[in-house]
């Protein structure tokens, strides 16, 4: 039986190969073929069928999978930004791709009108912009149900960069003129699952960073800070919900949405949850005592929005609110705007632990210029605000609007030279660095353990 | 550009429709050809290559993976175990295909020399028949250097029959003739996942189990029992395990161990590293005092192995000791070995809750016989104790050897008639599973507590 299988075998492989040379001819036009209808969905979007005509809108949509890339220059995901324009990513075809909401003049009055204080700067000038069902989140609050706010961050070192500081100055703002609890998470056990870390490692990271956050001027009394490691293991109510999320995601989708691999361990595939536990009220029965309906506003970065379109994705399913969201651009590295700032390289960016001359020194040597190679050349065609790393960085800290203004006027003109835009910049970020570290120092362990002592917060909801 | 590609696209297609008619003898054959390099593959363990000589050694090996099959009349794995012969699974093949050790006469000796005790009737019958590391323990344990004992229950219903006991009522013994601390984990986070329960259900159930458990005799200072949904919210060191372990495995490692698929939810998919979790002594500081090094002794029913295969290889790569093992038999269904019971099926087994009359009517009605259809020809021919459920069972429950091996001859002679073995058998349940429902009538909700709790256990290591 065996040896008879082995003999046909070979007597198949004989007559295969003869075949198999007129079939050199067919594969080629089958892979033409392939080609074609490849490069016809791409432009259409659809399947191809014989017989049917286009459709209208040939428009490319997709979930905002990781790994799509097809005629998308930026790829934005939790792990990777890059963008080849040097403005930067490309935020309105991003809000198209991930589905979420343009924050539109409209809504940025509608929160002065709620709140009755002006709209923070990242506000006014787009640097949050794009929203998930913040009308909705609004909508309650002037019908007196309020909701709790949810941001955090990934401790993979000590040291953090003003960048790092956007969604903490932004989320203390939120904190403020709605008088609502606030919850940060410290992916302390993500950084060690994608890391080359030890877990003590990035325990001590996430309570370093910590105290950066602290130095933001969070109310002690309406904040609770939790590193993931440490939280877990001391709430069964959060473990409840990350298992009960995990229940109902599958590999398919996180492999979908986040683009992980068969040689991915199994910490990467299921950690998700874990980011998305904290959206849940319930997860915090010091705080919400047990209640599952209160809503949640995350402000973040926009890379992080694949967590959340999940987290939205199984929030009825389980029978809990959907979170919304505010979303933040991208800080630019002080190389130009088209990479996302890299901790482990300290020229990329403005550090919280840098000394005054140490500004100074970077941003004069480092930072990306929008201005012409000669001064002659630069008086008379002026300088291009868009692609410089010094402009874009006054957007982010200089709060005088009219300032600002006339700053860009200046430079787009030629009468602000690049050395005299730079100096601007080095005296906002100075004193500014310098504040953060004195408040820094006044935080003492103290003052951390209060901050992440699961424990009441103080407030009405 | 795009109406050109659409030309072109109708172009091919017309041009392929001619060519593929001649492409469809060529499939035939291209099937053929697959179909018979499957069938080699099958026979030899290889892929098939032109010109080589099939291998000498064409048995099929393989590690374990839940989803083999070829040739393997058995199936065993965490969630299914069937089997097409009467007198159960073939064990000896399982040792083969896991690569697990035989307990042999030797090691039960060495066990009896080393505790000075005669050895549970669950060894010497060869009811645990398969270990891993034994030996290592025994020579540690003589060098005065202990060990723990781990194991654990699914909770997946309130009903536990006399099956589940087995692993318990062996697991006691070893506490009591070693002297060694215990933990229990009762993996309702598990059963959550796997089954249409809410998660309240499955922990109420792991409560319920933790009695009949306890009323097993277990000594509340030397043994600690833990639902996982409560010890993981109150424990980051065994978090911090879990996510350790999660680390160092890949969702091929559990796809190829466990049979996973990319439809299953993440939360089945990092589940296992929950169970390996117990196996390393730092999984509980307060019995352990943060020491890493105790090893780890794992009674437990086979089907759990790929569980700890994937433990005792993670093992070394975080620094641990791997966890020793020792595997029992199944258990079998009243209706014959060919299954394991389900608690599904009231008349699959004796429930711990049976009054003595359902005792008497199940095994009288269900329990599969060996013994002939007619008295005459029994007394005759004999019966067949091999495939007799309840000459299995009182291999189980019967402690006294002479008169098992008694009852043996008397049944396979003929002189035990079927109803007269099912009497002693229901003799011997009946008064065991009163005396079970009494202990567990005198657990209370203090004594389950106290069980639970986190605390220090009473040894010496």
């Amino acid at each position: 039986e065996f040896i008879r299988s082995v003999l046909k075998l070979h007597y198949w492989v004989f007559f295969l190969t003869t075949l198999l040379i007129f079939q050199a001819e067919i594969d080629v036009a089958v892979q033409l073929l392939l080609k074609l209808k490849t490069d016809y969905k791409h432009l259409t979007g659809q399947d191809y069928k014989a017989g049917c005509p286009p459709p209208e809108n040939v428009v490319n949509q997709d979930n905002g999978a990781a790994t799509d890339g097809i005629d998308e220059e930026d790829n934005v995901d939790p792990w990777n930004v890059s963008t080849s324009n040097a403005k930067g990513v490309d935020y309105d075809k991003l809000i198209v791709r991930f589905g979420s909401s343009k924050i539109e003049t409209e809504l940025v009055d509608r929160i002065e009108k709620v709140t009755g204080q002006k709209p923070h700067r990242f506000l006014r000038r787009g640097i949050f912009f794009s929203h998930r069902d913040m009308h909705q989140v609004l909508d309650a609050y002037e019908k007196n149900k309020s909701f709790y706010l949810y941001t955090g961050r990934g401790p993979s070192s000590e040291a953090m960069h003003v960048g790092h500081l956007i969604p903490f100055i932004f989320t203390k703002w939120l904190q403020d003129v709605f008088d609502i609890p606030l919850v940060i998470q410290l992916t302390d056990d993500e950084k060690y699952l994608w890391k080359d870390l030890a877990i003590e490692e990035c325990h001590r990271f996430a309570v370093e960073n910590a105290k950066d956050i602290i130095a933001c001027g969070f109310d002690v009394n309406k904040t609770f800070i939790f590193s993931d490691f440490d939280y877990m293991g001391s709430s069964p109510e959060f473990y409840r919900n990350v298992v009960k999320i995990q229940k109902h995601v599958t590999y398919n989708q996180v492999k979908g949405i986040f683009g992980f691999t068969d040689s991915d361990c199994i910490g990467k595939i299921s950690f998700p949850a874990i980011q998305a536990a904290p959206s849940f009220s319930n997860s915090f029965p010091q705080i919400f005592g047990g209640r599952k309906d209160v809503q949640c506003l995350i402000p973040c970065a926009i890379d992080q929005d694949p967590y959340f379109r999940m987290t939205r994705d199984v929030a009825p399913r389980i029978g809990y609110p959907k979170p919304a969201l505010l979303h933040s651009s991208f800080f630019p590295a002080l190389q130009g705007a088209q990479t996302k700032m890299s901790a482990s390289d300290a020229n990329s960016s403005i550090f919280l632990t840098d000394t005054p001359k140490q500004i100074k020194n970077k941003i004069n040597k480092h930072a990306f210029s929008g201005g012409k190679d000669t001064i002659e050349e630069h008086r008379k065609f002026g300088g291009n605000p868009d692609v410089d790393v010094s402009f874009m960085y006054l957007t982010f800290f200089l709060d005088d609007d009219e300032q600002l203004e006339k700053i860009k006027q200046d430079y787009s003109s030629g009468a602000l030279l690049t050395g005299e835009l730079k100096k601007i910049l080095i005296e906002t970020l100075q004193p500014m660095i310098a504040q953060h570290q004195e408040r820094r120092k006044q935080v003492t362990e103290e003052t951390v353990k209060q901050f992440m002592t699961p424990r009441p917060l103080n407030f009405k909801l």
